[in-house]
């Protein structure tokens, strides 16, 4: 049962858990967020997320109020007050409360936890449809909550029975609002947006298992190669790595997942449970 | 004295105001709000203002929980409690506590109000400087509360001695982050972007009383045109008019506030008095 959320540093009943109006969030849309999953009660990959936690805050002009020790530190007392050893967390650096309701002052730190998405098999077993948008995220390599087109976007995603909206822009494709986009080209070689998007940390550990076994580029897919393109998938920490088909009206390879994305997937697993036995 | 802010139609002490932390302001930066001034204990041009917080909702798919009448009655019910005469008034709807964290529900609406901003005289009577910047907003026509792109360049803009940053794309001039921008070409002529931009309240009214004494280009003015402008100048809720002198290093005409300037402020001044003499 998650009773707890952590509210700058102090552990508040979750429905306690509050910041005042003037917020910069509130106010602005100003803040950063983070987000992972534990299991066996150890949040994965924890390092990569806390320094990402850093280096956003660092884009954004934020201060984080403690040390990176320290947030390690509310994070796992967070986990162990609320007792679950599958959850996700996420973590939530905002602009402050702001007495002018426009300038970043001392930031407002949040930790939530939550209990972890569930996937319905048959998205991985089938693959999932993506819709496009014409749009280059501002400042992708800052983890902000700016997440104004994704969810303006959601009622027209939803009719289009799509996962998610697939950013492009000049015919290349960068990410989606919340995972990485891969194609595999018909010679196994694994495509990527390599700038331009933000560095998931299930992007990073999907190319360095990935690299032993395939090719790998790191540029923008194109639209066209969308349309030859064997394989194609995304990456997120909640998915791993989920097998794309369709994108709009294209159809992707034979419309079913594919072998690379499959193999891609258990070499994932495999490293995730890697993780959790050495830490 | 200002001891009250509004949360969801009650009066409550602005201390105490806040949201809890899955509101989807926070979570994912996603919410509307608009901003009008209280003068001689009147919501100026406020029909205006209560129109476009319809719109901004529409726009964004966000349910204003009231009508727009109740809203009137709630800001009011606000001014009165406060009992000030001359105050800032800002609106903000949120896309609610959102289970999913993403997925907007039920709104949010705070009504805060706020001592008015009070500009030094030297920056009417000098006028001001805009450092410019490559951005065209997202969604620019609805109010919504993503500044990340104004926030994210303070401090720059503080180091460049900025009132505010003006956007362009293309060579084309769209607005500031906080106000519509304008010029007045050698031959006395306004020109203002049309479309791509928020439609600002104070922009409409120069328009309309400007109108009967100049010609009017609703189109964006250029970067190239600033070398040739005569005067350029802002308009915002709180500044009405203020002249701009430099954007970069580029000085408009004679690095003074000009006369076409000064005579809309008077116009404009005058149409505040009367909307105050006769609502």
């Amino acid at each position: 049962m998650i009773k707890f959320y952590s509210i700058n540093g102090e552990l508040v009943p979750k429905e306690q858990a509050s910041l005042g109006v003037t917020d910069l969030s509130i106010q602005r849309g100003y803040g950063l967020f983070d987000y992972f999953v534990v299991k066996k009660g150890q949040p994965l990959f924890f390092e990569d997320y806390l320094d990402r936690v850093e280096r956003s805050a660092k884009w954004l002009h934020l201060e984080l109020p403690i040390t990176k020790e320290e947030l390690r530190e509310q994070i796992l007392r967070l986990i162990r007050a609320n007792g679950e050893q599958e959850a996700g967390i996420k973590v939530i650096l905002t602009g402050g409360y702001a007495a002018d309701g426009y300038s970043p002052e001392r930031s407002n730190l949040i930790i939530l936890e939550m209990p972890p998405p569930v996937y319905p098999k048959s998205k991985f077993e089938q693959g999932v449809k993506l819709m496009g948008y014409d749009y280059h995220r501002t400042f992708p390599s800052a983890k902000s909550i700016n997440y104004i087109v994704g969810i303006y976007l959601l009622p027209q995603q939803q009719a289009a029975g799509a996962e998610d909206v697939l950013f492009h822009s000049n015919g290349e494709i960068y990410e989606t609002t919340r995972a990485n986009f891969f194609i595999v080209k018909q010679d196994d070689t694994i495509v990527t947006a390599g700038e331009g998007i933000l560095h998931g940390i299930t992007r990073k550990k999907l190319l360095e298992v990935a690299k032993h076994h395939y090719a790998i580029e790191e540029r923008k897919p194109t639209l066209e190669e969308l349309k030859t393109a064997k394989e194609a998938f995304i990456t997120s920490s909640t998915r791993l790595l989920m097998p794309v088909v369709q994108v709009d009206d294209v159809t992707i390879g034979d419309g079913k997942p594919g072998s690379v994305t499959s193999h891609l997937l258990e070499l994932m697993k495999a490293e995730v449970e890697r993780y959790l036995s050495v830490n």
